[in-house]
């Protein structure tokens, strides 16, 4: 071992011990006849004293030591005299014996500090330099200690954690897969796993009964902010459940892990919202419920008083941003100007403010009566002080998603969005298919294995489009972090799901015959759910993207640019493979 | 929830308690008004009666299940007249209210208890089937039990579990790598990695000072028996050690999972055995120390006495086979036959009694005087009831290996190699390089980031095939289980071992570069192993092979045939990859 401690655990308690520590060159600092210099490991960083008068050559040698050097100190532990308060250590430095450079160091393309002056394309390129900072040390910490307690918790209620394979069929429903070409079975290709879906069904109806996995799974999709080729999944399924009984465990699951991992104890449950309220009442399928901000629809109060925009809209909503009325013009402006941008797409807002006395001034004042506007204000529940903003559209569900985005931008700018706070809920009852306009045909909102609702079952050959289903999705401050629902056991049902899908009962067999001939052997019934341990990571690490989590993520292109993957292969490899680029597309 | 117990937990104490269970049918038996059913889950076994008297609608039901139907009863908990001893449930029975069918089952393919009549194929294929089966589950859950006490003895010890990428860069060097055609950057492809051998090393580079992983590693070779194109490795790395460090704490590591998974106190340090000797009393680098039958080298003893074969050979050595001397001829026979056979390939074998008065008696007594035999006897310390089995050859090396297959025949046939005894030890102290006939050049016994042992830098410019490594295995019961090395840390040493190694320095820096860059910037002191998981499941089952103790473990031709992976891809998945499948190879 080349060291004794590491550079985080030595404290006043240890004063007058000779030890050895090894680590990296945070710094050093020349004090007339001292040098001083901070060593730096994963566990911490411990002050090292070299002194002239001790020992002029260990001194000089210290002196030469660069940023990022790798040595090995050996000394004795001392009180400080000025002791360092933000530091675990600061109450004692390292008096140097011996100094032994085991390796040294190039300057670093960029500082290796908490605030980096790197940008995210060098950082990516030399990454094990970027993981050297604490802060990125400390996302992968806290993902370790995520993934332990999630193994922890599952274990102690009976699930057992089964690997599934990696090279698996393709599946050309759904997202895009990532293929790997066969040598010994020329010309057919495997498939990467987008998920663990039909495996753990099998699994079940393997009589597993409580299965988990904590998961790399693949999509190539063109990369947005925020996905990755590759990425995790805490991937679970049980037997013989209901609903409730998969939401009451795992609701446990997130409990233990905000206990375990972030110290906060939630005592009450969860909250489940029907999929139709977290739409009606906050334009999402994931809202952020750390704040309120519910949206009032106002229809009644406001069409037919002569404001077109109003009159002829299919759909009219406000939310009430409590204390706001303070916003000025500009501020108010900027937030037209929010809502108007391409991503958002609304044509306008209206805004009113609730002065003191109680009167309503809007910005459609022209239109309206102080009578109406108090309505309006008592619809909205506001009161004086506050703002009232208000979006229209010809097209309800358009609109409301402009609205959430409004909702959202002013709890950001009221400060209601705060990182360390958690509003935790299940947003239950989605609809079983989504319209959709590209394929002209009904798609599975979640996946063609989910099993409708028992009462809802009826609608499947007479109004398919209101059928909804036994999924569910646990919501954390507006991020879904997992979701799931009860699957179809039953060959026939899942049958009758693929032809609703648009599938012919030829290729439901050829994709899903694995899957459809097991169910005929005693499927069990079953439910479960996938939790994004990326996001969930993310969350808990209060970080703006989930790369921030991941040891070695790659770029929006899926370029890893470290390793400078992927790359041509040799003609050889090709050829064994049977295979041969060919870059002028025959589109 | 579907039931109030499982089927695994009722006992003489839940006598008179009112009970649902669920779970399949094992067996139905009508005995005269009673219907017993054998109702089977993940936890166990128990009976449920209907009786005709009690309610004969539901006895008539009960008498249509079928074997693997899925059902749900309710009943009341009594004490069985004739217990089952062999059962944890034996001592009670369910009387039986209601019944409800699940799901029906087809007949399955095959009986699903713990004999199968399946064969290898079919129950691969009906693989959802096959883990029904007791012997089978008990595997997966085996497996989940070590991979939980691998990873809380790591996480005792300070290690992080920390996911490395699946989509990485080409190697060409080693064995062959899965690829993975990238749709975004055409014509480039992804490599799945064999291991995350650069990447975990990056990880120290990055400070991480001790990472594991238990992850899929991906190796696209001709299959041999027991091979998995993709297998699951526990990855290691630490930094700042010493090669004493690393086997210590990883014997600590394997005494806790004898410990915990298999109840067996190992209080003995395991031995460390150098290579050169591992090769020389057992002719194997994994030998197994379940039993004794060391080599001895009977050059001294048995050459120039007029036989030719052993005056010409470059190596003769015996080994003592305790208690065997009544082998008749015809076992005799049969041994040769077996070190004949091609796959082993001796010439022939000489074989010696000692009789009961003490007299040697061999299969070449014309050539030696009794007392030459007796030199031997005391060389081999054979005592009167032992058999000698001598082998020779022209070849040292390959005589050794040829003797190690003798001797672990004669270990099985003598009943010496019980799967519940495990004899552990770590081999060392490895050669650096081997020569490989086929490549004309040395090769990396382990891998190029190995570190040669300080002592023997010197002779990596004079005499490279001398040069030990910083290299240990694991080796349990003739198994290797794991293995790993102390590893390069330094920019120059490792270019240099890659000119060794027949790299010219612009395809060292192309495959590697991004390693060697990484250790100019302050690389500590690493080192680690890693072991394979499918190995020691499978050792610690009992396991012939290790593709029972994985989930969907491939055929001998790579493939799943219960999801028939690999298989062809449309057009247009090809077309938006940039490939076509060239059938007629241009070789």
């Amino acid at each position: 071992m080349f060291r004794s401690n590491t550079c985080g655990e030595l404290r006043l308690a240890d004063a007058g011990s000779k030890v050895t520590l090894a680590g990296w060159v945070q710094r050093v600092r020349k004090m007339g006849g001292m040098t001083f210099v901070d060593l730096r490991d994963r566990y911490g960083i411990t002050q090292v004293v070299f002194n002239t008068e001790h020992d002029s050559a260990l001194n000089e040698a210290a002196n030469r030591l660069g940023r990022e050097f790798v040595i090995q100190v050996t000394g004795t532990v001392a009180e400080r005299t000025s002791k360092n308060p933000h530091l675990p250590t600061g109450d004692i430095e390292i008096i140097a014996d011996e100094l032994n450079i085991l390796n040294a160091s190039e300057v670093p393309p960029f500082t290796i500090e908490d605030e980096s002056d790197g940008g995210d394309d060098i950082r990516m390129r030399y990454r094990y330099l970027d993981i050297r900072r604490t802060p990125v040390r400390q996302n992968l910490e806290l993902r370790h200690r995520m993934t332990m307690e999630v193994r922890r918790y599952l274990d102690s209620k009976g699930f057992l954690e089964i690997e599934t394979p990696m090279l698996v069929g393709s599946t050309p429903e759904g997202a895009r897969d990532f293929v790997v070409p066969s040598r010994m079975n020329p010309g057919q290709f495997y498939a990467l796993p987008q998920s663990p879906q039909t495996l753990k069904q099998l699994l079940m109806v393997a009589g597993m009964d409580r299965y988990f996995q904590i998961v790399k799974c693949f999509r190539d999709e063109d990369l947005r902010a925020d996905r990755q080729p590759e990425f995790t999944q805490i991937d679970c399924e049980m037997s013989f459940v209901e609903q409730d009984d998969i939401i009451t465990l795992f609701e446990g699951m997130a409990k233990h892990l905000f206990k375990t991992i972030r110290g906060i104890e939630l005592t009450e449950p969860f909250i489940r919202m029907p999929w139709a309220d977290a739409m009606k009442y906050y334009g999402s399928d994931k809202p952020d419920l750390r704040f309120d901000m519910k949206f009032v629809e106002l229809m009644d109060v406001l069409k037919g008083h002569g404001f077109s925009v109003f009159d002829n809209a299919a759909y009219i909503g406000g939310i009430c941003a409590k204390g706001a009325a303070s916003y000025t013009r500009k501020q108010l402006d900027a937030l037209t100007e929010f809502v108007k941008r391409p991503q958002i797409g609304a044509k306008g807002m209206v805004y009113a403010r609730v002065e003191a006395d109680g009167n309503v001034k809007s910005s459609v004042d022209k239109f309206y009566t102080q009578e109406v506007l108090q309505q309006m204000k008592a619809a909205m529940g506001a009161e004086p002080g506050d703002l009232i903003l208000i979006l229209s559209g010809d097209d309800a569900m358009r609109t409301r998603k402009q609205l959430c985005e409004l909702r959202l931008e002013m709890g950001r700018q009221l400060g209601l969005r705060d990182k360390d706070k958690f509003a935790c809920l299940w947003v239950v009852d989605f609809p079983m298919f989504e319209w959709s306009d590209e394929e002209q045909r009904l798609m599975a909102m979640h996946h063609p294995f989910t099993h409708p609702k028992d009462e809802d079952i009826p609608l499947l050959d007479t109004k398919p489009e209101d059928v909804r289903a036994d999924a569910y999705d646990m919501v954390i401050n507006g991020v879904e972090v997992g979701g799931g629902s009860i699957r179809i056991h039953d060959s026939a049902l899942q049958a009758k799901m693929f032809e609703i899908l648009g599938f012919t009962p030829e290729k439901a067999q050829e994709q899903f015959g694995f899957l459809m001939n097991a169910f005929k052997f005693g499927a069990p019934p079953h439910g479960g759910l996938a939790y994004g341990l990326d996001r969930w990571v993310s969350l808990f690490a209060g970080l703006d993207s989930i790369r921030d989590c991941i040891a070695f993520p790659k770029n929006n292109s899926g370029r890893d640019v470290m390793l400078d993957a992927p790359a041509a292969l040799d003609q050889k490899q090709l050829d064994e493979l049977s295979l041969e680029v060919v870059l002028d597309e025959k589109k």
